[in-house]
């Protein structure tokens, strides 16, 4: 029986959507986000941010970022992202597809974190012209591809930096919970600055549910139109805002994300010096090497091997409702682990 | 309390659609299709259908026939189809955006459906040089628009005379189940001489499944980066394979549509001299004046006024779990149109 | 010795425009338009439209069409036009790709001209919605593909229509010359109430020298960068603007135009009952039956067939520098067609 | 009076390029590439490379360049190319557009040149799935943004290593003329090994004249849509093909490119140790820093800045028709400045 690992999207999902998914589904209800359950989701949205925002459902995380980034920059403008950005490096390319043809531009960063800094030396080696592509907006992802979460002060220089060069701000929040769990702050903090958020609730305890919420409201002005022609406005809509409404319902969503920190952030500890990363999140990165790698696999962990091949890195990712056990067993076999010293 | 006739997409979800959602909601499972659910759904085509095919699921329609079409045709390719298909009039120019610019050329025909005729005609009136568009596809809707349905000799001579020009033959199946009961033959009659078939689930008991059929296996070789590319890879796939298991098991998606279709049918014999279009299939098409529209609503059945603007005329859809009493209520109240003179 | 009237891009250029072309061959300059000639052309066009306006050079009429276009019409938007028009039959699909995916919604009319009335007709027909592709510009030839022309007073109703709906107008003036000489009226009467215009040098004495002219500056914004983009912006730009200069100067444009025209006139009243079209610019389309035709085609006269297979039409374009003789000999040869009851 | 070393593109059109346009303007001539011109360009292509190719005029080297790469690569592809490349950073997202959105991705390497380690370094880094875009070709410069050659040995060592992963090679040469001649072999062996080749003649003496060849013929299949449909395809080809006649008559090309790599390499020279780049072509890197650039612009000089905002460095272009006086000057100029300690 292997004990999972490999991504919070292995997890099913949790109990009290699926039980909305059931309330859901009683009766007959207008098509395309013109029902309750709509409209109940837009509300609950305001609320957990504080302020008016426009929000739109879709299933995956892929098109909220794809979609979003379509509605900030043109086809011949660019996005200032990280160079492990999910945008960059797991969806095939949809930001460019759906955005028309706009480019990445991919900056360095540890803890796959932009800084101020790194974002004002891209800008200075890429100086704009009528040849060139044209920086309209930076991307980030809150918590990042590697675990990492950005404090509300950090996100405050970032998009200070980027709104005096005329750049929007677009987060990624695939595992936003975890973030804002972590920061222990408000959803607001968290995303301080942001133009457009990709709000995700399919890691962390949902089926598939998504949403792109726009704080500028005007900014949405096109995102019906583009969503519906990308195939992502669903006819039975219901079905989606039914989960957001169990997400965030009663801090749900905080809850689940909050236990897969504290399991996270007790498998960073039991890494000790295998350990890559900040644990800020639900995600552990750890330098174990080929044997390590091995001994784990055979103890029947379910993990993705990480960084170029041969690297000896691996990453775990905690889901809401890992089992305990598994998580002891994780601790217990990296603690064993010859090369790790445990501080 | 109104009485839904508007669209098959305000019904609920099956009940067997339901438990095999909550079925699946047990432990962990890979991710994007790589999972138990996925790969027995796509063995439960290739019985369906009694070949082998290459199976791909998504969450809508629209992304089902916009990227089968993507797969067919090149950017600078066209598609003849009806004039008054799905793809034209109510996907926000998907088709165009997933294929990367390609042009639905438009033909007229009895009954939303295409004749062999019509084809020959468009093709002759198009004559192909390097400044036009390239024609590449027929796409056809089973069952149609206006709730008809193509018999297989009718498939058979469509699909002769578009490969006899070297156009591939896409179906939209958003109604296929309807189309199959209506017919009384197998799933392969009903699709004879289709090249892909976008078969569809949601409207007739699931939640969000729809299927992308590839008969011939070679032409599917890039679908999966454009679905995607395009962010309609699920990471929780199980979830809509899961519905598929539950719509295709026992017969339970032919049921479904036989029972919606049989009250189509009754509608329709009530509808006498008003009803516009032959009920093939779930559909039923009407002329009651403004008002016969009028007195329609009055009494609480909820539709679409159909044509141009100040036709008179209506669409009603039979969903799969439709009241008894709804259909005989509809049945009575138009029988009682002064228009109406039923034979 | 064959006698061409297959099309006005089968003619050289104009003695004038080719020393032109030496005078810019001198001396180093800037490249991409910032030289004197391309400054020089910039300010010869608002002379010619007496008002400022913004004009981009390019080396074709399907560029400057299509994007034009692009810089009008988002990729979900739609664009009216003559189902005759060069952008739906000649340009192998540029305006989809140009925009993004826009789509050509075809209208008929007498002489490939659109009419307020059918224009209002096709807007009832498809009322929009979050389904459909968005209604956001009419685009019109100048002189038509039939060489037809738009009176002024057509104009100006047709863009009232369009702008009381929300959408701006485009002018296809590929034969713009040809337009203006045969109105007899100035080249803001011509283009009265258009929003950009396609001004086409190319087939009335240029090499290769079109321009997209925005009468409201406001609109031109993101030209630049989709003509970079799409590979339009030539990095000898003088040799582009010296023809600009050459075509402009001294009226040459309306003078090689008005001898074109002229001529045309003549075959029109030759052709008498044959004619199919009135010839209000340099293009004249006749029925001569299959031995009409063939027996043309024997006397050395190169000119297109017309229509569907079959329908035994052709056409005849002039030149600017047509050889009078080429032209009486035509002229004969039309009046001794049999089936030709000249008036 | 200032002396330009800005681009090779700011220089005028050789006589000969002249003299072929005046020959080529007589009388009619089939549109579109359908005529004598262009016929004979074709086979003198054949010459020039000693075998069949398919080659395709046009107008610019960045069409040239974005419409070869969407011939090979898929809009989920990806291709592989230097930091430095035109396509990355002077073409406005040109390559992007073109293939519908496929991706450059960005390898470093010494003198603006890709090598087999680099290219395996950045494949081994970006192991594949379905969740990446999908690397499908490589891109290389010949002569390099920086000046430098690749040798016929460079050449096949990296074609292999592509070949070897599934990648195709294309050559951007729009300095081609001055690489063959720098290295004093065959275009063939300057081009070994590539799949598809953006010849340029523009900067070495025509007006507008690019052409793309095809060495593998069966590549070329939907090439001549895609440059239509981008609108490229120029009505009255024989002005393109009579430049390039003129160009790769009697050596033209590469006796113009010949003169301006020798008065470069002398600058080289006599830039001493403000060198940056070896001088393999016709541009010269050199490091003078703020006061050195200063000195030379207050003498005349015309000339960009390179490299970061205050690099202190600076790009010289030598043109087919450079003065030798203009030559002299630089030279003189450079050595005397005051940093530059000539060996």
């Amino acid at each position: 029986m292997p004990r999972w690992f490999k991504s919070d999207n292995t997890a099913p999902a949790a109990p009290e959507v699926m039980a909305a998914l059931a309330e859901a589904n009683r009766g007959y209800a207008r098509g395309y986000g013109d029902d309750a359950w709509t409209a109940r989701a837009e509300q609950r949205f305001a609320q957990v941010f504080g302020r008016e925002v426009r929000v739109f459902l879709v299933g995956t995380g892929t098109s909220a970022n794809a979609l979003a980034l379509a509605t900030l920059v043109p086809p011949y403008g660019s996005v200032f992202c990280h160079e492990q950005a999910h945008i960059v490096r797991d969806e095939c390319g949809a930001p460019e597809f759906m955005t028309g043809g706009a480019r990445l531009q991919l900056l360095p960063g540890a803890g796959a974190k932009l800084t101020p800094e790194a974002l004002l030396r891209c800008i200075a080696d890429n100086p704009t012209a009528v040849h060139t592509v044209q920086p309209r907006a930076v991307s980030i992802s809150q918590a990042t591809e590697l675990g990492t979460v950005y404090t509300p002060d950090e996100l405050r220089a970032l998009s200070t930096t980027a709104r005096s060069h005329g750049l929007l701000l677009h987060m990624d929040g695939a595992r936003f919970a975890n973030a804002v769990a972590s920061l222990g702050c408000t959803p607001a903090e968290a995303s301080a600055g942001v133009d457009v958020l990709s709000f995700g609730a399919t890691k962390n305890g949902a089926l598939a549910a998504e949403a792109v919420v726009f704080f500028d409201r005007d900014r949405a002005a096109d995102f019906e139109f583009r969503r519906k022609r990308a195939g992502h406005l669903f006819s039975k809509m219901r079905y989606v805002a039914a989960q957001w409404l169990a997400y965030l319902d009663d801090g749900l969503w905080l809850r689940l994300a909050a236990r897969a920190n504290a399991h996270a952030r007790r498998i960073g500890e039991a890494a000790g010096t295998l350990r890559l990363e900040q644990v800020e999140a639900n995600e552990i990165f750890v330098r174990p090497g080929a044997a390590g790698i091995a001994s784990l696999r055979s103890q029947g962990f379910e993990f993705y091997d990480w960084g170029a091949e041969g690297s000896g890195e691996a990453r775990f990712v905690v889901s809401w409702d890992q089992a305990d056990e598994d998580v002891d067993a994780l601790c217990a076999a990296l603690r064993a682990l010859p090369a790790n010293a445990t501080a």
